[in-house]
């Protein structure tokens, strides 16, 4: 048995009490919690590490609910563009591009970029080389919750991924046969949906029979933009939503991402169902979806989590940006400075999280045998100080270089800045040379607005 | 004469033929820029400093057009309430509390934290202690335009602000032959009007007679909410900006701040006028004032320019954070995901500023002859690689984490993240106490939504 002691710390639980101890200890056994608060010395082994985490804040590591890892070495390749330049000009034929290496690196790099944030879970939207993802994962010490992008239809797909539907479902039940429950049980394999312009009813169907029969989640994109409203009334007669509904596949294992354009019913349809949200601020500004209606849902009781997104929509996989993004553009667009406030930011970025993850039982909240999944935050920086609200300062003030440590599963994955699951300074070297690879590749020229002198 | 040369650096000139030297140099000769791009070796004395700044980015300082330093201290004490708890509740009477010794820190650290994200010169909207701003800014040697904050009227006034309009006037007189171009001319003395809630028209009109006698700046908060609107409708049956423009202080050295509720025909008469407006957006969108038509005023001409306001409204002086954002929100808010891009932003946030400064002839960009006034960037973390568009990453990816030096006046302030100006950990420790002190003092009581066990 390894046990770690961390001690002397300003620990949030963010438990159904929401508990904060002022000077608080945790006791990690393995990969669980063993005990917390006031611990009885009894419980503590000999040779039991002891971290002093004095004038620090320890709290659960945040689950970032929707990321596309094999997007992060196109960084920068779609900026100040419209949504179909984006698109069809830029992240398909760069993504499509991709071979196993390049999926290997470009993971491996938001994986220890999610890891730098404070992120201890996230859910992967779905990329075409799941078995690359899984191998980073494994690599980097991170949770995840991956899926395989399906398509079997639509206009302007590249080559390489029109698949059929029997294809799509095939390749994800070996995936989950495979991959499930690997890596000490931290990857989970989910089945994905791209969106309905990409998805045919029958792929929509079967894919939620098999979500049901293999007892994981769906991942999908959901009213995105008003194009797509318009698309699905085209072909359906009803909104993307309305038509999810009458397929039947609205249910405690979905998690609909986006879901910018809702009407109020279709609020009401997500909470009867107990569909989860994956709410991404940056994405949905820069790549201009618009503004969902979160302080709605909140109200309603849907669980509504937040994800970043892919470097080229974000451009960062940065949670406590996004945090930050959650509680500001909620309070501008409904004009009320008390909604979104930074409690419930961190109950988003923290349990609501796990349970869109259908991870809360293991995750998402500091509690007596749950997975040892936290983040130590250091606040002694000059745009920290004072501290006269720590849990406002962390949503308004911090931000991910305030992330110190990252413990996932019971592992340090970065130990006082420092990555110590892998060697940082080869990766960055590795990020720069095949991203060029790839940009040249897929033949993407970017023409800036200034000019450049060589 | 002192020499420094900064070498085979990415070199954003932001001048107006918008030049980018991709392995530039720069010769920094006492407090000017000598030479750029190629420069003839035979400038260089052989005691020049040299500093090799490959793989790095060098551009002007920004300069951040709003901000409170007597606030510093104050950040945290006024998250997730009303405008009007905020102000009465919270701000005023901390603010109203402070002393020299209070103000002298709390501008200290504000300087601090303004030069870890990147910025040079700063636009200070008014205190109470221009003496001790001024000595803030000597100690740190960055560039100012400092105000005293001027009270004539209004409810609900701590009495320790209670003026009259004459004494409001006489000691900004003073405050400008005492220290206006003291510092090496890096301190000029703007005249401040709070807000038109607080400013009779006879304070409003005899500012603007001496501000063009003494050919200096006026720094005002112009139709930052709506009930301000409401208020001027109701005392003159005119808004703010018709109001002002019948005052005729409308013109080119007023700095109108936030500008949030304005008629197409007010953005008509900034136009006309070459009024000067700061955009605040985080504190827009915090403190709720709304969303300003920022694109639509940069299409007319308006010089925008970008500000952080002060620490209980934004919460951190990041200018990078704010520059982030105002190209989010306005992409999100228009639907348009290609107005005020990348290359835009970092006008904003160098020449425009320099405009709004009225110190366009000196310092903005990297010109002959002007202030040394630069940065340097560091893009070799895992949030900020691939670099295919550096421009783009500036804004989208990189953070204030990324300035790894901020040079003024010729001279290092931060060199690879260090403080050399002061110690700063010192100055941490004396704003953890001192903000503990004023809080006190003040008599302000946060409660907390969550358990919190002592």
């Amino acid at each position: 048995m390894t046990q770690l002691l961390i001690k002397n710390t300003y620990l949030i639980t963010m438990n159904k009490n929401k508990d904060v101890y002022e000077n608080g200890n945790i006791l990690i056994e393995d990969n669980k919690i063993k005990a917390l608060g006031n611990i009885d010395i009894n419980l503590i082994n000999h040779d039991c590490e002891i971290y002093d985490a004095k004038g620090k804040i320890l709290m659960p590591g945040f689950v970032n609910t929707h990321v596309h890892l094999s997007q992060q070495l196109g960084r920068g390749i779609a900026d100040d563009v419209d949504l179909l330049t984006w698109l069809r000009d830029r992240v398909w034929p760069y993504e499509s591009s991709f071979d196993y290496e390049d999926s290997l690196i470009s993971s491996t790099a938001c994986c220890v970029e999610l890891i730098r944030s404070g992120v201890t879970t996230f859910l992967e939207s779905g990329g075409q080389y799941v078995d690359a993802m899984v191998e980073a994962v494994d690599k980097t010490g991170i949770r995840a919750c991956l899926a395989k992008s399906t398509m079997d239809q639509g206009e302007g797909l590249p080559k390489a991924w029109q698949k059929t539907c029997k294809e799509e479902l095939d390749t994800q039940i070996d995936l989950f046969k495979k991959f499930n429950n690997s890596s000490n049980e931290r990857v989970k394999i989910w089945f994905g949906l791209r969106t309905i312009f990409n998805n045919s009813d029958e792929l929509i169907v079967k894919t939620k029979e098999l979500a049901d029969k293999y007892n994981t989640g769906i991942h999908m994109h959901i009213a995105e933009i008003s194009d797509e409203i318009d698309f699905a009334k085209q072909r359906q007669g009803l909104s993307t939503v309305e038509h999810l509904n009458n397929l039947g596949i609205l249910g405690s294992n979905l998690l609909a991402v986006h879901t910018v354009w809702l009407t109020n019913r279709e609020l009401y349809l997500f909470r009867l169902n107990d569909v989860k949200v994956s709410h991404n601020p940056a994405a949905a500004m820069k790549v201009v979806l618009g503004f969902a209606s979160i302080p709605e849902m909140l109200d309603k009781g849907i669980p509504v989590s937040i994800g970043t997104d892919g470097a080229p929509s974000n451009n960062r996989m940065d949670m406590m940006r996004d945090m930050y993004l959650t509680s500001l553009i909620h309070k501008g667009r409904t004009l009320n400075p008390t909604v979104v406030n930074a409690e419930k930011i961190l109950e988003m970025a923290t349990i609501n999280g796990a349970k869109c993850a259908l991870l809360d039982s293991e995750i998402g909240s500091l509690e007596i045998g749950k997975k040892a999944d936290m983040i130590i935050l250091n606040p002694n920086t000059i745009h920290c100080l004072p501290m006269h609200n720590p849990i406002g300062n962390i949503v308004y003030s911090m931000s991910s270089e305030n992330v110190e440590s990252t413990i996932c599963d019971g592992k340090w994955l970065m130990k006082e800045n420092e990555i110590v699951v892998l060697d940082e300074i080869k990766l960055l070297e590795k990020v720069k040379s095949q991203a060029e690879k790839i940009r040249k590749k897929a033949n993407i020229n970017l023409i800036s607005n200034f000019n450049i002198i060589k």
